[in-house]
């Protein structure tokens, strides 16, 4: 499990969590750094993108939201009636999500789900959550598992952004890096930074349309339905083949 | 002078002029590492702190006005019909002065600075720009030359933190770690970060008001008043002794 000195994320969201003014710091492995306001997390569903509020139509039955950060998803869908299990690899956010009383959590990272069959009617990974599958072959496995343990008309809701929509330097030359050392150019390797907590490297995929085609080959699965938006940010309504 | 691939601080503020929505990310030596919203550095004088507000009624005849940033005090003062000088050590924080319409900068570090005698009625050091100073030795030597360039009546106005209000304990070891290697407690050494720009390290001065008394002592100044906050940030109003 993931130690609290690491848990540079959850660290934050509990920050903001108890009144704290908190920006996101987000390092990539070639020095590039971004800041953002952390309170999307804790946004409700009226203050959803347009995109966000569309997938929750998609939803039913037995949800497990994996990476559910504050739980913002998954407490719109509890309060639904919704039976949601909220899972996230961070200590300190599974620990936000509780205080906010969110009921079925668990502390998982995404490569330690193994629910037996027939556990789920929709996967929700929101908020570029798709990038949780980390690599193309990763992907590929963890999607054929994610067959397994859903029910028949199961569907699987996964935010990405198109990495190719951009037109900054920094990003594109990142593209061209990535290709070179044989990884997919939206592939990003990144680490969550919050005052002295550095959290672990993480590879986080953010994929076109096309390559999401591609991942799916072969794992059952396949596209019902993109939900578009007018910049890089879709969701992939995925269901059985 | 510094290169612009160095001027990570001026990058930010010319992009926050060019509309991109951008936050100031700074990382001190120990590893911390903090990110802030830019907007504060082109509010107008309603926006300003109260403290911030009520310094500007010292201020008179002709003002040099210290890491002028995008230029808000400057850009006020102007309007009001004083004869500004905005100087900063980033080009391109100049380059957004000169585009917002201020008449008279340069580009200059506070090493640089060295005017004839006489040539200043008001020094300006906001935004907690006392910090510039760096260093004890270098506050002193630097308050002697400002002591010599000014008029006789005239008046430093400059803004700082005490850094002993503080109660987050990575600050507090910090204080331990400078006194260790013969520093200030405040004397925090950072950079600036943004997108790939890496600013260079430099220190930043946080005082006391007893310390920036220990300062003054033979250089001919003397503190005139305190402008107190009800947090940690203080502004000193200097002048002749």
């Amino acid at each position: 499990m993931l130690d609290l000195g690491e848990d540079a994320f959850g660290q934050k969201l509990w920050a903001a969590y108890t009144g704290e003014e908190v920006f996101e710091i987000v390092e990539r492995d070639d020095g590039y750094i971004d800041a953002m306001r952390i309170k999307g997390y804790f946004a409700d569903y009226e203050d959803w993108s347009p995109i966000e509020q569309k997938a929750m139509d998609f939803v039913k039955g037995r949800v497990l939201d994996i990476g559910c950060g504050a739980g913002r998803h998954s407490l719109y869908l509890q309060k639904k009636g919704l039976d949601v299990l909220g899972i996230d690899i961070s200590p300190l956010a599974i620990k936000v999500c509780i205080s906010r009383g969110l009921k079925k959590v668990r502390v998982m990272s995404i490569e330690e789900i193994n629910f037996e069959q027939d556990s789920f009617d929709t996967i929700l990974m929101m908020g570029n959550n798709f990038g949780l599958f980390g690599s193309f072959k990763k992907a590929k496995k963890l999607l054929k598992r994610f067959h397994e343990m859903t029910s028949e008309n199961a569907i699987i809701i996964a935010s990405t952004r198109d990495p190719y929509k951009t037109d900054n330097p920094a990003h594109l030359a990142y593209h061209k890096l990535n290709k070179k050392r044989g990884r997919m150019a939206g592939q990003v390797r990144i680490r969550s930074r919050f005052k002295k907590y550095v959290g672990r490297w993480f590879d986080y995929l953010m994929v076109s349309k096309e390559e999401i085609e591609k991942i799916l080959e072969g794992t059952g699965l396949k596209i019902k339905k993109f939900i578009e938006s007018k910049d890089s940010n879709y969701i992939a309504i995925i269901e059985k083949a």
